[in-house]
C-alpha cells in the first residue's frame, strides 16, 4: 500500500510499504480521510512535548474509512462498515486507568504518533478504538471526530449554561467549533476575538454573536459597549501566552477561563494571582479526548455541529509534506488527506 | 385601581381597590401582563399544599410592566423602565438564605401568592425582586420570565451535556420550554412525549426530534426504533405518578430523572428501588426559582427561547376566573392576563 | 486444590478441582481470604437479579493473597507479592466502557460469580484486576477492599462536606464502614439508626454521635431533640423499602437519599413525589465499585477505616454452605473464608 | 465605651467614643473577643487592595460576644445571647447577590472594614450577620469562626474525597486549619511544607502525616520517598509567588491546585501553561466566606476542628497598634484582642 512515512524533522516521504498486520482483536481500516492537525506539524517540526513519535512511523490520528478486514476476535465490526477512529488507545492496566481519567495513561497507545496511523492507504487499529459513523456523516466529516471529541472534553470543564455569556479567543477550526459548542451548551451571548476576517465571518456563520478584531483595541470596553459586562468563559483557542492573559483580563467574576490552545512547552506566562483571587477564575486546561468520541460522532451526524466549512482542502498524501512546511498553506484553513487521491 | 381580588375557593370579584402602598424600598409597577399558571388554578380551587395564601388577595405571579414611581431609598431603577419581578422574596435573614439555598427561605414572601401580586393595575414590590427587561422584549415574553426561570433552575440540575440524548414528557407550556432548553443545552436527540396532537406539532416547532404519542405504545421501543437507545435525561412535564413511572422506566443508565411536573401532595407513586439501582438512576426534582431570573431574561431576550407561542390569548381581568374554572379553555394553551384590557 | 463449588440452589460442594490455567495476561493468586457477602446468599440461595451465574462456578469475590505465578504477557506484578482483587472486569470494547461509566459494561466478567473465585485456594485473575496491598494491611483486611470500594463509589455520590448532618439506617456490615466514611467525609454530626444494641455500639465505636433504635421511636423526634434538625444526606443501608421510606421522611431541604442497601429486584417502594419536590431531595443508588479500589487500599492501609471489627469469624471452606445456610450466624458480622483452614 | 480606631497608615488610637446606634434590623454585641487578621495588618499597613477602608474607622472583622440589645424589628435574637458575627453584608439587590454568588456583592458592608467593627467593647450589626454560638464553643473559638468559615469556601472547591492525597504549604494558622480540613474531608494522606520547626509540630498536632521543611529539600523527592507520587490537591497558604509556583510543580495528574493565599494586588506569577495542560491542573482561588458560616460554627462546636491551639495570646485594646506593627510578635501565632482586658 502507499504511505507518507515520517523519517525525522523535515522528512517525509510516500512510498511502498507492506501492509500492516492485523492482530486478533485488530480491525484494518480502509483510509478515505485524515485531518492534518497542528501536532502533526509539531511532529513535523521535531518539537518536543506534542507526542513521543520515534521514526520511522506513518502520522496522521484523525481518521476514517471503511472496514476491510477484521481480527479473528473481533466481534462488534465487521466488514464494509463506515467507521472512523479514537487515535487514543488505554492500557487499562496503570493507575490513571483504573482510576477513570484514561487519557494520563502510563502507557497510551497513538495511532499516528507512538505506531503507525492514517496518513496511508490502510490502518489496522485495536477494535476498541473503532467507531460506527452515522448514515448522515461523510468520511471527511468523520475524520473530524477527534478533534470534535477533544473540544467536548474542554467544553464539559466550562461551565457553560443556558443563558451563559462566553467569550472565544482565536477562529482558527478549533476556536470555530468552541464557538459552536458554547453555542449548543445555550450561550445567550458567544463573542469570538479573531484578527483576520475571513474568520470573523466564519464566526458568525457559525453563531457567534459579535466578532472582534482586538489587534489595537480594547476588548473589554468594545464588549461593554455591546451590553456583555460580565463573561462566565473565556476560551482560548490559540495557544499564545498572550492571548491567555486576556482571557484572565476579560473574564467576569467566578468565571472559567479554558487554555485550550497549546503553547509551547517551554512557554511563560505571567498572570497575576490577586486577579485570579479577585474574581475567584478558575484557570483551566484540557487534556486531549477521554470518553467524549460517542457524543461527537452524535453531534456530526445530527448536524449539530458543523464540522465541514472550515475544511478548505482535499489533498493526496503527495502533497503533505508541502503542507506541514507552509504556515500560508494552512493558515486557509483545515487540510484533509485523501490516500487514494 | 381595578383589581381581580381573590377572596376564597371559587371566588374572584374584579374590583375597584385602592393603589398599593410603596414603601422606602418598593416599586410601584403598572402591570402590563401577567400569566395565569397551574398554581393561580390550585389556590382557586382551595387546594393546599402549592403555595400559602390567605384570602382576600390578589393573585398574579408571573408579571411584567412599566415602573410608575419607586421608593425613598430605590437606586437602581427608575420611573418609566420597563421591568419584570421575580414573585419570591428571601429573608436573607434564616438558616436556608445563609446557607445559598434561599428558595427554601422559613420566611418567603409571595407576590401573588402570600402578598397581592399582579391581576391588578398596579402592584408595588421590594426593589430586589424587579429586573429590567431587554429592549427585544415584549410585555407579554417579559411576564414568562419566571416560568422560564423555574425551567432553568431545573434543567440546571438535568446534567445535559453537548451530545445527550433528553426525552421529556407532556407538552404543555412548560414540555415546551424544556423541549427548547434541553435543545440549547446541546442535546443531540430531544423527544417529546404528548397526547395531543397540536400539543405535538408545536413540539416540532420547539425544535424536538421527535415527538410521540405515547398512549398506547411503547414508547421505548418506538425509541428504540428510532436508534435512541438510552435517555441520559428524562424530564417529567405533567404532574401525574403514572408519566413519572414512565420516565424511570424510560430512563437509561446513569440518567437523570427529572420530576418537574407537580403532584398533588397526597398523590403517591410505586417503584421498584432496584431498577433505580441496576441503572444508578437520579430521581430529582426542582424547587421554583433561585438564582436564574437573569439568565431567563437573556434567554427570553436574545430569542433563543420561544415564549410567544404558546401563548393562546391576552385576556382581561374580567376573564380571569372563567379560565381558572375552565380546563377545557386552558388546555388551549397559556394564557396572559392585561389588566388595561 | 481444593475449592467450595456452587452446583446450584442451595448446593456447594468442597472438592479437589485442578488449578485454574494461567492465560498470557493472568496472574494466579494463592488465596488467603475471601469474605462472604450478601451476594453469595442471593445465590446460593438461587435468587434471580443480583449477579449472573452458571453452575458448576467457584463463587467469592472479595478476596486477597499471594501472587504465585503470572502469566508471559503480565509486567506489574510478580511472584511473592500480596494482593488484592477488583472482581469486576470490563471489556473496555461496549458503550459504556468508553463513555467513562465501564460499571455499566455489556460484557461484564465477574470473579466469583459469572467466571470462578476465591472461595478455593487459587483463583487465576487478569492483571488489570490485581492491586497490591499496604504493607500494613492484612490478607483479611485486604479482602474487605471490594466492600469498602463500593462504599467509596456510594459516598462519592452523596455529597458530604465538612460540616454536614448525616444519618446512616443499618448497622451491619455496610453500614458500619459508611458511618466511618460520613465521618471522614466530615460530617459534624453522623446518626445511627439500628434495632440491635450491639451493632448501635459497634456504631459508636465507628464514630457515630449518636446511634438511635428506631423501631417504636419517631426518630425525627428523637434528632429534632439532639439539635439535629437538618439532615443534608440519609444513606439506606439496609435494603428494605420501610427504611428508604423512612429515610426519605428524615431527609432535610436540598438533601441527598443514598438508597445503598439492596432490595429484592421485585420490591415495591411508595413515595410521595411531592415530598421530594418539597425538600428537593436527590433520590441515588450506587451500584458497584468503579474505579474507586485504590482509595478503599489506601485508606485501609492508613488505618482510617476500620475493617477488621466488623469480622466475626475466619472459617473454613468445609463452613462456608453452614454460614450461607445460616441467617442467625451471619447476623452475628461478617464471615471471611480462608481456604487453607 | 472604649475603642481603637484607625485613623490611617499606622495610626490607631485608643479612645472613649460613643455607643454605637441600633437600627430596627441591629443587633448590639457587648464584644468578648476579636482576631487579628492579616486584613488588618494590610490596612493598618495602608496597602490598597485587600478591603476599603475609609478611616476614621474601627477595625476588627472576627469577633463574638453577648447580645446587649436588639432593634425594634429583630425576631431571631434576644438580649443575653452568646453570638459571632459574619462581618460580609451583601445588599441581595445588585447582578452577583441575585445570582446566588452574594459574596461578589456590588456593595458590600464589612464590619470592621467599611464600617465600624470589633476592635471596641461594643459593635452593632445587622441581625442577618449574628449567629448563635453552641455551648461547647468560647468566645475566643466564636471569633475564629469567619477565618473557618472562609477556608470551608476553599475547602469546597478543592475536590478532596476519601483517600484523596493532599499537601498543604503553610503552616501558619490558616494553614494549619486547611491540614485540619483536609484530613477531615478524608484526605488518606496530607503533607504540610512550612520551615518554621514549631509550626511543623503544631502540623503534626493538627493531623498531618508528614511535614517537610522545604526550604532547600526537593520535596517532590521527599513526597516520592514516603510513597506519595501523586497530589489531588495542593493548597498554598503563604500568600507567595514562590510557593504557589510550588504547589503547581508538585500537583500531580487532574489535580487542583488552591491559591488560598494572598498576594500583593501587584505580585507577579510566572507559570508554564503546558505544564497545567499536561496534568489538566485546575488552579483556582477563593474569596472570603460566602454560605459556610452555619457549617464553621458546627466543626467548632463539635471539637472537629481545634481553633484554639494556634491562639498564642489574648491582648487588650491597647496592645493593638504593636501587635500589627510587630511581624515578630505576629509569626508567634494568632492574636485575640479582648476588648474588657
Ligand atoms: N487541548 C486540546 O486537547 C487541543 C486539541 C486540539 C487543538 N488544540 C490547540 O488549539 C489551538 C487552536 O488550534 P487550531 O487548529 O484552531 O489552530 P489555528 O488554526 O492555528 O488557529 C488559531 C487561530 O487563532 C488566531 N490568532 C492568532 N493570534 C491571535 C490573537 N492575538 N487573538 C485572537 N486570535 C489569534 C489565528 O489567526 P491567524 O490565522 O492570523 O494566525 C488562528 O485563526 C492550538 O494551539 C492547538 O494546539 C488543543
Ligand atoms: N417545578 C417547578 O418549579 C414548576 C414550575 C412550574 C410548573 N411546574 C409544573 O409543571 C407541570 C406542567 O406545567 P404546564 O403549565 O405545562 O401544565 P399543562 O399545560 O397542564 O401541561 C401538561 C401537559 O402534559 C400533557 N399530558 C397529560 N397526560 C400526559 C401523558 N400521559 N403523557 C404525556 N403528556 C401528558 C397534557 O396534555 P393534555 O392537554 O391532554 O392534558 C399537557 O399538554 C405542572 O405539573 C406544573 O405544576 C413545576
Ligand atoms: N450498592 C452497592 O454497591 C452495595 C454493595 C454492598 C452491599 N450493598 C447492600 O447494602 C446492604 C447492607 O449490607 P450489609 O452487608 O451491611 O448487610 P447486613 O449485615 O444484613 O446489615 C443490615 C443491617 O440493617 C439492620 N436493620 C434491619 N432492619 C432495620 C431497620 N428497620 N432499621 C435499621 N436497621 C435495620 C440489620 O439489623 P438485623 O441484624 O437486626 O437484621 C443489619 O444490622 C445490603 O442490602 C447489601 O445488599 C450494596
Ligand atoms: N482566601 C481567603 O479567603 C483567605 C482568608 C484568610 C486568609 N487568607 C490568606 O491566607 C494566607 C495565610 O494566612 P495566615 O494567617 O496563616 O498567615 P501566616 O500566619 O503569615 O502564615 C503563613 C505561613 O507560611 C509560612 N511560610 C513562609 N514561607 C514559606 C515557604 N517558602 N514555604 C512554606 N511555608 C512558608 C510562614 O512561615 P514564617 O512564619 O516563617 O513566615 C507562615 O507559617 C495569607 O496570605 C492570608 O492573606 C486568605
Ligand atoms: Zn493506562
Ligand atoms: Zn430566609
Ligand atoms: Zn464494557
Ligand atoms: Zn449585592
Amino acid at each position: 500500500m502507499k504511505a507518507a512515512v515520517f523519517y525525522g524533522k523535515h522528512d517525509i516521504k510516500v512510498e511502498e510499504v507492506p501492509m500492516p498486520q492485523v492482530g486478533d482483536r485488530d480491525v484494518l481500516i480502509k483510509v478515505e480521510a485524515c485531518g492534518i492537525c497542528g501536532t502533526d506539524v509539531h511532529i513535523f517540526e521535531g518539537d518536543k512535548g506534542a507526542a513521543a513519535c520515534t521514526p520511522p512511523t506513518i502520522l496522521g490520528h484523525e481518521f476514517s474509512g471503511v472496514v476491510e478486514a477484521t481480527g479473528r476476535l473481533v466481534t462488534k465490526i465487521k466488514a464494509g462498515e463506515r467507521v472512523s477512529v479514537d487515535p487514543n488507545h488505554y492500557c487499562g492496566n496503570c493507575v490513571y486507568c483504573r482510576d477513570g481519567i484514561a487519557h494520563f495513561c502510563e502507557h497510551m497507545t497513538g495511532y499516528g504518533t507512538t505506531v503507525n496511523g492514517g496518513f496511508a492507504q490502510y490502518c489496522s487499529v485495536d477494535e476498541r478504538q473503532v467507531y460506527r459513523l452515522g448514515k448522515h456523516t461523510s468520511f471527511e466529516q468523520g475524520a473530524m471526530t477527534e478533534p470534535l471529541a477533544c473540544c467536548l472534553h474542554g467544553i464539559d470543564q466550562c461551565g457553560i449554561r443556558p443563558g451563559s455569556h462566553v467569550a472565544v479567543i482565536g477562529g482558527g477550526m478549533i476556536g470555530l467549533l468552541m464557538v459552536q459548542l458554547s453555542k449548543l451548551s445555550g450561550a445567550a451571548k458567544v463573542v469570538l476575538l479573531e484578527p483576520v476576517e475571513g474568520k470573523r465571518e466564519m464566526g458568525h456563520k457559525m453563531g457567534a454573536d459579535l466578532c472582534i478584531n482586538q489587534i489595537g483595541a480594547d476588548a473589554g470596553r468594545l464588549l461593554a459597549e455591546q451590553g456583555i459586562s460580565r463573561l462566565d468563559t473565556v476560551i482560548e483557542c490559540v495557544g499564545n501566552v498572550n492571548t491567555i492573559r486576556q482571557a484572565i483580563d476579560l473574564a467576569g467574576k467566578k468565571s472559567v477561563v479554558m487554555m485550550f490552545g497549546l503553547t509551547k512547552p517551554d512557554d511563560e506566562l505571567t498572570i497575576r494571582p490577586f486577579e485570579i483571587f479577585e474574581k475567584e477564575i478558575e484557570l483551566k486546561s484540557s487534556y486531549i479526548n477521554p470518553y467524549t468520541q460517542k457524543r461527537a460522532l452524535d453531534l456530526i451526524d445530527s448536524g449539530q455541529v458543523d464540522v465541514q466549512s472550515m475544511i478548505c482542502e482535499t489533498a493526496g498524501l503527495e502533497d503533505l509534506a508541502d503542507i506541514l512546511s507552509s504556515p500560508e498553506r494552512r493558515s486557509m484553513g483545515k487540510y484533509v488527506v485523501s490516500p487514494w487521491n
